[in-house]
């Protein structure tokens, strides 16, 4: 698969420039934005990178843009297929539009609707696939051979990386100096671009991952040293059911991520409320674990001015008002 | 009360401009957003100013900063009353916090339990009411006589109109020419200041009034020529639940405002759906219904860019739980 060929797999901060630039004709500078009622509950002063303000919902469009802008053209002509539970699907779909590739996307029966919908809206082919029983990256990799298409990673290669660390990139240009960055961990994919940005940018930025206790698959894998797969996991963070870290973005995280917290379904659901209530902005599931361990205090006590990223805002009416019920 | 010793009734860009000065430590400039999906949908190019997110979730601090800040200070050593469904009693609590003086607020008893406790959070003594059978203006009136604080009033005065005029004069300033503006109209002091600000910086925009069909007390007064009074409006939209235009911001809305639009409940619900689970932010009723008025395509149809005020963000996860459950 052409993806293989990437010619160097260590990502730099000048990796995450280039592709700054070239992501800036798709992807949003999103905003930052900053809540007096957060800071006072969790006892800091934090960042909100908004990727859930982001185009597609969701950060995933930085590395989808700068992966489809990187494909030599005639391997683009011959299309490009994703597997994805949503937010991916949905940023290769935007990005191949932009450019006028094809799209085929592999994507879970069980995926969001709301996902699902806004996926096959961007004009992408949906191929769906039972989560519990079948092997997504088989089906993808089946369709790439027949079909010639590249096969468009949602976090484990050097492309994607560079496109997720152009967000810590932003966060840090716009606010400065950071005691701490957190970042949930689906695949690595942003916690790796992320952390190699902040700390090229600010060498003494301590990074934290952030998963749901239900996928503690990169927290097994970084006491373990080594990467640990889990079972599928059935957390409410759709986004972040990965069962193990990447090739590429494990050693990543082993160099430069000081430690992995861990945050329950609860804990996940009140951060959303939290957001939604008070902040007034939609973060789903995934893209709150990260805000749920900073209001919850999981990161050490002495850290006062940290960014926090909520990677996205897709998330069902349902799923939403339920969440919203059980606040009450 | 001291309020009606104000110098003068006629608000001008200079004031705004003396407002936007004077408010500026406290009040956010609010970011302002756009979103392909709802132009697609609307078929216009929507610039929305978000004061759904602005301090204590809704544009009001604008004038009760700018009221606060107006009063002489022996006065204010006395304290402040406002009678409020919600947003405006925030703003004054937290003004009078900002500025170390005493309020009262005076709220119905079937207020959004989260705009009471807001309310309270921000250090201000509630007084309840019974919204069907009780004058909250008499209520308000005799805390006034008997503590002499004064009384701040939620829209009918020149220093609150001035104050919201900003939210406008921001907008302006930042997306440049508008073909028209569209703003929610309660007691009408979010409009006339925004009409005064807009006229005057961009004398070809257009000024479309919004309210809910069940609050239509402002369209009626319009066509009628006269302020007309009706009964205690049931709309969704709990922020526009005057009944009688204001007696200062009428005579603007008549001189400035090309028409005022209707928009039904439904209607409003289904704009507080997208907004959120579109833009990926949360507005309360009263806060989408300009932006409904422009998704269902109430303005004529030759204008193209269009300014809609996000008047605020204040909503109990109940009623946002009830609106999301009927759009499934």
């Amino acid at each position: 698969m052409s993806w293989t060929s990437a010619p160097d797999t260590e990502v730099t901060l000048n990796d995450i420039r280039g592709a700054a630039a070239r992501i800036a004709p798709i992807a949003r500078r999103t905003p930052v934005m900053t809540s007096r009622s957060f800071d006072r509950e969790a006892g800091v002063q934090a960042f909100f990178k908004c990727e859930n303000l982001q185009r597609g919902g969701a950060f995933k469009i930085r590395g989808a843009a700068n992966f489809l802008f990187s494909i030599p053209k005639p391997d683009l002509a011959r299309g490009v297929v994703a597997f994805s539970s949503g937010n991916h699907a949905q940023a290769v779909a935007i990005a191949a539009k932009e450019v006028g590739a094809r799209a085929i996307v592999v994507m879970p029966a069980d995926a969001p609707k709301s996902k699902v919908a806004a996926t096959r809206a961007n004009g992408a082919e949906i191929v769906t696939y039972d989560r519990l029983r079948e092997d997504r990256e088989a089906i993808g990799a089946k369709i790439a051979a027949e079909t010639g298409a590249t096969l468009v990673p949602p976090y484990d290669h050097p492309w994607t990386m560079a496109g997720a660390g152009t967000t810590a990139a932003e966060l840090l240009a716009e606010v400065g100096d950071l005691g701490a960055l957190a970042v949930c961990i689906g695949g690595g994919g942003l916690i790796a671009g992320c952390a190699i940005a902040a700390k090229a940018l600010a060498p003494g930025i301590r990074i934290f991952g952030v998963e749901p206790e239900l996928a503690n698959d990169t927290w097994l894998s970084v006491r373990k040293g080594e990467r640990v797969g889990i079972e599928l996991p059935e957390t409410i963070a759709d986004g972040l059911r990965s069962p193990k870290p990447g090739t590429l973005t494990f050693p990543v995280i082993q160099r430069l991520v000081e430690d992995v917290v861990l945050v329950s379904e609860d804990e996940i659901k009140a951060a959303v409320r939290f957001l939604l209530s008070r902040m007034k902005i939609l973060v789903e599931p995934s893209g709150a674990v990260a805000a749920a361990a900073v209001l919850f205090r999981k990161l050490p006590l002495e850290i006062k001015r940290v960014g926090v990223i909520l990677s996205g805002g897709n998330v069902d009416q349902d799923v939403l008002a339920s969440i919203l019920s059980e606040g009450r």
